[in-house]
């Protein structure tokens, strides 16, 4: 099954500034051969459910191991089972409307 | 990796009432043997990662597969290593403020 | 415009004990006259939109006004127009199902 | 209070396809004058509080106007007090490290 997913992953305990959190885990949905846009908000995320899923579980990990003591993540994910898509044709859609 | 999560699924294409959909997302959830809070936009979900994801995976495999042809999911999800917590535990630290 | 949500305020740069800031938003909304339903991620909140929201700006500014220097929140909210809805009714509709 | 917000509206009721209600929601939020990127799962929205809550309630507002029965939205909205913070000012700190 294939997902469309925008992350959002907020360290908490570790002061106002989160933005080394934020590269670590850029660098693991990388390095996991995922389809990734980063924007001001969360990370886009395109690819196969597990693989998805797994990348995230290792950016919760990661950080941990990394000493973040908490985070709070929010997560859009989307699947479809009329026609395939990518991020690409939603750009398409709306281009066309 | 013990999680407490959030869980709101809005299946698309189906018409303006969802009820249904909710109903066997949260059969799969119980049946799941996770620990469960129904509210008004959405369900609390308790567990261990790997098992509260799988059953978030069988919601959107299960509604696919009863006609549904879209859905979009937001959840939110929090995990950390500094102490054990549960949901009851989250409404405790409440009480004492 | 009537407005069924569910907030959920993360402050950052707190440590990652966060209930008193919980604390202080809860008060904010009841006090706000909405009705409110605290669970374990987060508030459920029904009321007329432009009150909700105001209830909503009120809790980020007493909490930067607190002391809290950063603050990332997640929230949903759904309207609709097809015909009146409570939360009591979300609940009833997933009971006959 | 300035705000940097990601929102994500979607339409219930009206078909698989939710495009067109997007390209509406876009303009919404251009016409208000914000500063806006539309990635492949919502919208950043960076401003005033107020002028960014405003453009949100007309995008429902409009939506409804336009014949959508039922909306489901889901948004982060991020302040802060410690400093000054843009979007161009995120993505300058997650490339320092």
């Amino acid at each position: 099954m294939k997902v469309i997913a925008d992350l959002c992953i907020v360290p908490i305990g570790v002061g106002v500034s989160v933005s080394k959190e934020i590269v670590i885990c850029e660098r693991i949905l990388s390095a996991a051969g995922l389809k990734t846009h980063l924007h001001a908000y969360g990370t886009n995320i395109e690819g196969d459910w597990d693989r998805v899923f797994a990348a995230v579980k290792q950016c919760h990990e990661a950080l941990h191991a990394a000493g973040v003591p908490r985070i709070s993540s929010s997560m859009r994910f989307g699947t479809r089972i009329d026609r395939e898509q990518t991020t690409e044709d939603k750009f398409a859609a709306w281009k066309k409307n």
